[in-house]
């Protein structure tokens, strides 16, 4: 089948990479850039170009920009998109998404299926894509409640191919407030943990821990901005679910309460331990 | 020259390990497990025991136990450690234990410096013990004001000979402030942050971020109690700090001011930037 990858981007980028290398697929490639239009082309990652971006033709088309220009792209191709074609997103946010392009997937006959590729690195744009990043990654859909069960397995057969190896279907709201959870509060407690004023003088007091704390702080803070405001009712629960755990640990700590903070501590040590059992069995 | 390791856990049966193995020194081990002690002497960590823990006749003795078990160690031991012997503790706190030895040290004649290893791994035990775990990490040392220079330098080329390949020279107060923040708050926040009511459903929505903000959860609760309590002025003042910062990012994100959340995320980018300049011309 053709298949269109819009934005060439990190996940756009290695999308079209691994379509190109691992399937018989067309590949047609669309980036505001034309930089990247030309190198995406040079590298082989797609075989032709979308016409100024338009999907026309193609049986399947995998959107990786931003989630609000997600739903601005499908809007304004909305009759362009083939009859039947199945149109996939690729945005860290799903209920934006989801629901900003419902009514207009109905009125014209295209299938929509949120989904969201449990991969990345710190780094961003089509230079550092790789049809390996996809590798051994989680997906997770969120299709439209009474989507056709064979349309969706459809969908989690094009991924594997290109490279995942597990699908997750969720619902968007499940989606965004575990990923509130998961992804997004671990960016958030990076970015502030780098800012105490002790992290200048780091070296040579610090291990893995520090490292650890503080890695995702390199973040695409454009991104990551609209990322957050656009789940902030599940993110803002989130932080302050943390905070008050955290000052419960501090109100302990201040009273020298040693009985109590060791069993804060030993229930941690157990819900951790939980996670690795079940990655175990995985 | 004679060592004498007290306590043979992790950090302990290392030593015990990389001593033997790396130099020609005669190792004597000692700890209250007969269990562990002779699975020291069968694996050849030790040469022979410290008779009921005793140093005498021990040219440096390293002491790898809790923090207060290290202050009464030194002070049971006061009057039979040998003239000029070096004493040196491996505990991840200081102020505790290099004020609660230093006029035993003076009283009777030998050297004490304390010691921190930059090194360890989410286990803990002599069966998880190697004479690896020091190879490429920093050793933080705490000499008293006014310790001989050579002295000092004795100490750091037993440590280099061991394994380390970097030496932290600090202040008591200024290796327990900045430990409160490189280390100590990252094992609250990992604690913290597994607590939430979302934990148990991970599976499928998680990616790096997630395991590495709750991968030190796994804690010896014992351990980190005694730890965390003795350092609990500059350890709740870092928790309270990290709280603050939350706090501040939980505002602008529910108020939805994206410019304000964007330099903040930019700010938090380039801090952590900072860090990797400093790595990179280590």
């Amino acid at each position: 089948m053709k298949v269109g990858v819009v934005g060439l981007g990190l996940i756009g980028g290695s999308m079209a990479k691994a379509i190109h290398k691992k399937t018989e697929h067309t590949v047609v490639g669309w980036d505001m850039s034309e930089t990247v239009r030309l190198s995406a082309k040079l590298l082989e990652a797609v075989d032709e170009f979308m016409i100024d971006g338009n999907p026309k033709d193609c049986d399947m088309v995998l959107i990786a920009v931003y989630p609000q220009a997600t739903v601005d792209y499908v809007l304004k191709h909305a009759k362009d998109f083939k009859k039947g074609a199945v149109v996939v997103d690729c945005a860290g946010i799903k209920r934006l998404v989801c629901r900003g392009v419902q009514q207009a997937a109905e009125e014209n006959g295209f299938l929509f299926v949120g989904a969201h590729p449990m991969a990345g690195i710190e780094r961003s744009g089509f230079n550092f894509s790789s049809e390996k990043i996809f590798e051994g990654a989680t997906m997770i859909l969120t299709p439209y409640q009474g989507a056709d069960i064979a349309d969706v397995n459809k969908v989690c057969q094009f991924f594997k191919s290109v490279g995942f190896s597990r699908m997750q279907i969720a619902t968007d709201a499940e989606h965004d407030q575990m990923i509130a959870y998961t992804s997004q509060l671990a960016h958030v407690v990076s970015s502030a943990y780098i800012k105490s004023e002790l992290s200048p003088r780091f070296k040579g007091f610090s291990a893995g821990s520090f490292h650890d704390m503080t890695r995702v702080a390199k973040l695409n803070e454009t991104m990551w901005t609209e990322l957050f405001l656009e789940n902030r009712d599940y993110l803002a629960d989130e932080i302050d679910g943390l905070v008050e755990r955290l000052q419960a640990y501090s109100k302990v700590i201040r009273e020298g309460d040693a009985d109590t903070l060791k069993a804060m501590l030993k229930d941690g040590k157990e819900k951790r331990l939980a996670v690795d059992v079940v990655k175990e069995f995985d």
